[in-house]
């Protein structure tokens, strides 16, 4: 629904399940956390909560000792609308860093978001979008051996994106039955191949959060950690995050191409995930995607640049299957084909270190001169 | 002078001593580095040189064999020119990463170059320039304590900015009596202070050199580490290190504004240097300041991904003298005042992460749409 923190669209969002469910989160690891992050993750050690109320336009982040009141009463007020304990309640908040929340409103607006709950989270993915472009929904249906279960997620996001989250906020929910010690670790796979191997802008925010509610509503079986079917699961989870997190890179703030980095070659994956990092927040390397044009070398270079040791006479680029770049040398015959393919709005690169069998695979967008109009006019 | 590697603008420059000179040098840290650089770094064992050339246009990076060749072929060139055994040349190359070196070129201009020597550095300065909107020197003369000696530098650079160099190549020359040894030292003092603490996009570059030559011209007596008169001139070589340095940042590309970045408050100064770096690096940041929008979260937020520990409750920011954050929030009665100071050329800001005595400053500049205009369509 729409509370007024915004001008016009919506802005306070609710998913709730039927009953408390096992909860399990994940949350920036930026410094100066938010005062809903600090507040959702003491309460998850619970592991279990009944629903999470999120506003967009008004992150309560740098707001002292008033954010961490603000963040309680914003449960508070979620928490006697829907009759429930406030213990039960997590909470995010996503937009401007260092301003009050605007308290009075979400507490006026929480009847009507409790009357508007439905089954549909369409208006909920919507509630919580800042800059994004379009809502970001993704749901997938699986075998859990004795039936089946259902994984959906909502999320937001299109700047301050970077590993290790961003400015971005995922609920997940699930009719799985599984405890909370296996949903956190199912949630910390599936996050570690998702949210945390995207890229926009290299900044990671206060207020990142990712949320998974897990009801039991299918009535299968619970989902054992070690199990053919918790793999299932977290392979569906992931699934999920996956198509978000990439929905987040697509919808990147100016930009118009999806960009899959795969770095092979490494000496070991940590270095590769180094690599991929420096290429992906290139600001060179994402100027270049924006215009299309096949200037290589500063692709290589930001992996030279990022602690990973390279062999420049072995080095490898390829553009989808176009290899441009052979034993550290330009292809000049190839480069034609490879332009072509970058413009596509989604583009496959593979950067070989020439060294090891370190690997990384991550996701990154293009920057285009709207980032900067989106950005230096943030606050108007 | 110009010789055919660009298509009309000055791209060949000869810095020439009389004779064979104490010389040192400092390159860049990236592991995909060029040719030239690898040529220079090692002819520069030797502690003497005469002259440098540089060509703007093609950085000999990533050129394989032929690069090494070439980067060779080019001292060869302007050894020839100027009578003089090629290992008293050194090279450096700026400009497109990727293609072969067009040496033909380069051989044919260099006699022009060597007849178009003179006292003044404009010209050498113009040819150096690859996206630089003006040429780039400094100059200082100190009292070498039995006589006057005088310390000048060009430089080039605008974009692939970035701490530990950029790139940019500058040379810098005086007149001062000064063993290799010593003038090494200097240099890394100076280098230290200037050209590592700039940013304009955070890529680093294949081909970052600073070249000092030390001709003795002045009869000044050899100035002796551990002394005042060295360190008299370290404080000279570094004036003229950051007067090119902040030239470079101002002259970032797309960019309207330079920003010095003073982090305070650290636990130590490699941590300041580290919320430094993130505060100067973020897009969101750059963004910020060419909208002139006090959006000061960001800024926090940058430092609080930067790995340096930060203490949220005490954190200070100050736009110039204006305190806009005080203990963690933000202070709206200031915030006019400030934004009136973000519409400035130059704009200092002061962070405080509230903890220790590390301290570290550094210069950055804003982020604007023709910064992606450049970088774009570079090729082309």
């Amino acid at each position: 629904v729409h509370c007024g923190i915004k001008s016009e669209r919506p802005d306070l969002a609710l998913v709730v399940a039927d009953g408390p469910v096992a909860a399990a989160g994940m949350f920036t690891q930026n410094k100066t956390r938010s005062a809903p992050v600090i507040q959702s993750e003491a309460r998850l050690k619970s592991g279990r909560a009944r629903a999470v109320v999120v506003n967009s336009g008004n992150s309560n982040a740098m707001t002292g000792r008033r954010g961490a009141e603000d963040a309680l009463a914003m449960a508070e007020a979620a928490a006697a609308a829907l009759g429930c304990p406030v213990e039960q309640i997590l909470v995010a908040s996503t937009g401007v860093i260092g301003r009050p929340l605007p308290i009075d409103k979400i507490r006026a607006g929480m009847p009507a978001a409790v009357a508007a709950l439905g089954a549909d989270g369409m208006a909920a993915a919507n509630a919580i979008m800042t800059t994004d472009a379009f809502p970001k929904t993704a749901a997938v249906t699986i075998e859990a051996g004795d039936g089946l279960v259902t994984i959906g997620g909502i999320a937001k996001g299109a700047g301050m994106i970077h590993p290790n989250m961003a400015t971005m906020i995922a609920v997940m929910t699930t009719d799985a039955a599984i405890e909370p010690p296996a949903l956190r670790q199912a949630l910390r796979a599936a996050v570690g191949a998702s949210f945390n191997c995207i890229s926009v802008d290299g900044d990671t925010s206060t207020s990142d959060t990712v949320i998974a509610l897990a009801s039991a509503a299918s009535g299968t079986a619970p989902i054992q950690p070690g199990t053919p079917r918790f793999d299932t699961f977290v392979a569906g989870l992931t699934d999920v995050a996956q198509r978000l997190a990439k929905l987040i890179v697509k919808d990147g703030e100016g930009a118009t191409r999806l960009i899959e980095v795969r770095i092979r070659g490494a000496r070991n994956d940590a270095e590769a995930r180094m690599a991929a990092n420096a290429v992906m927040t290139s600001m060179l390397v994402k100027t270049m995607f924006y215009g299309s044009e096949l200037n290589w070398g500063r692709v290589t270079a930001a992996a030279g640049r990022s602690g990973a040791e390279v062999d420049t006479d072995r080095m490898q680029l390829w553009i989808g299957e176009v290899g441009v770049v052979r034993d550290g040398v330009g292809v000049p015959a190839t480069y034609r084909q490879a332009e072509a393919l970058l413009k596509a709005e989604e583009i496959v690169m593979t950067l070989d270190l020439g060294l090891g069998q370190g690997a990384f695979t991550g996701w990154t967008n293009d920057l285009g001169e709207s980032y900067v109009k989106i950005n230096s006019g943030y606050l108007t």
